[in-house]
């Protein structure tokens, strides 16, 4: 299954057994107080340069939220996917919890964007899926089948998937259109966290063929050295089909170009070493 | 499966599903110049510092190595070996490519040590094999079939595991006494080395059921950052079946928890918890 992503000229494929597509998470104001206090202020004027690290660190989409208390989205959504595509040529991820900002933000997108994004309950499936057809958009697909919690077997998660690839189908939605994300939760408070997702995860490419986004440094909270078991969890989830993560770049870029070399889809390593000198001179200029 | 070793009273116990035992590698002149020279100089007193620092830092096997040129390994490894355990209670792991050295260490270890380590050669099976049989020892099975290079076909290293089984049999050596070492590559000279490895691991696990040892540092030779390729690596490796990592614990040991963490092999968080907390201690010590 070949996804593909578009920017103003620019494409993006993400494809089993290619390099792994990191999706920039960090326009974002959740967690992020100067970011939320901008955003509320009316300044956007950070957008452009985290849009730029990220792609300068590897990031092939560009995802844009500004979901905060005392900013209408529906108005600066638009504004800030604008912003990102002005700086760089590259795919956007337009996520929000409200379809009319959705909305406003496929507006406003340039080429294929990603809509982040839908999951198995009837109101979102009902809101969302007409809007990612009628812009001809892409779709990341939580396999999380309603408003009741995210359930710890992969098999219910899976067939989540199921049943909202075929409620995609309904809105003429082809499957190579969606990205699944087969959920991460929090280590500390269950055990079999990682397990279930890397499951679910087996189940969607071995099942569906599927191409897979996840947001997953969350399965580390309230542990020490949050980053070394983010690296181990990325190692595994790409390794089971993950191949669009939605991460930091600046902080997992490095880790993602050797989890591609040690997969064998980094045929000279050049791809590793190219993303070594180019985080080397990013760190030169941030000195 | 579950292979037990023994030092003087303690018990070191390998099987699926429990926290991974690192097996020290430090006790090896190999790359240590300064090590190197004090063996030629007669002068052993850095190996129980180095038994000690690794113990502390999770390693539950000590593998010692003396083997250089003007050392005499038969007279220098049984020393070393009395010295790890007199430093620590701990299986030992006698590592040498001279049988009468083994032997020599094998009279000199307590408990069960493991000998480190035996192949498919004729010579090797028939010089190697009687002595782990006589001195009820355990051995690390490298899936290398003759003296002619490294396989690249995972089936041809399992086969070859397959044989090392029976001819083991053969000497009365029980299959729980065998850890099988599925051969790392240097990836930078082949982008399917680490591809091979973990194919290799995974048909010894799902078909004989088998314990694993493995040193993967070379893998990332010739690379930069080197560490973060062996780290996720060693997510790999655990995560298809190896049990009993080569590795400096003292550089890996976080990691190596962290991936028992998303393994589910560590229902509490506390054995990540506690690897922090003691390595946080030792770098403290270390300044």
């Amino acid at each position: 299954m070949q996804t593909e992503l578009r920017g103003i000229t620019s494409i993006t494929l993400i494809s089993p057994n290619e390099p792994t597509v990191m999706i920039g998470e960090r326009i974002n104001p959740t967690g992020r107080k100067a970011f939320t206090a901008e955003l509320q202020a009316g300044d956007l004027s950070r957008i452009a340069k985290d849009a730029q690290s990220q792609y300068a660190a590897g990031a092939r989409v560009i995802d844009v939220n500004v979901g905060a208390i005392g900013v209408d989205e529906v108005a600066v959504l638009p504004k800030a996917v604008e912003l990102v595509q002005q700086a760089i040529d590259v795919p956007v991820s337009i996520d929000s919890a409200n379809p009319k900002a959705l909305e406003a933000g496929l507006k406003a997108a340039k080429g294929r964007p990603l809509v982040n994004s839908v999951n198995g309950e009837v109101d979102k499936l009902r809101d969302i899926l007409p809007i990612v057809a009628a812009y001809d958009a892409a779709v990341i697909a939580l396999c999380l089948p309603d408003g009741k919690g995210i359930p710890m077997d992969p098999q219910v998660r899976f067939a989540t998937a199921e049943r909202i690839l075929e409620a995609a189908a309904q809105h003429g939605i082809a499957p190579d259109r969606i990205l699944f994300d087969p959920l991460s939760t929090t280590i500390s408070t269950d055990p079999n966290s990682a397990l279930v997702t890397l499951a679910t995860a087996r189940l969607l490419r071995d099942k569906l063929d599927a191409n897979m986004a996840i947001g997953a440094s969350n399965a580390s909270f309230g542990m020490p050295e949050r980053e070394l078991i983010n690296i181990a969890f990325m190692t595994q989830l790409i390794s089971a089909g993950v191949n669009a993560p939605i991460c930091n770049p600046n902080k997992i870029a490095l880790a993602v170009r050797a989890i591609d070399l040690l997969l064998g889809r980094d045929e000279t390593s050049m791809g590793y070493i190219r993303m070594y000198r180019v985080l080397e001179k990013l760190k030169v200029q941030a000195v």
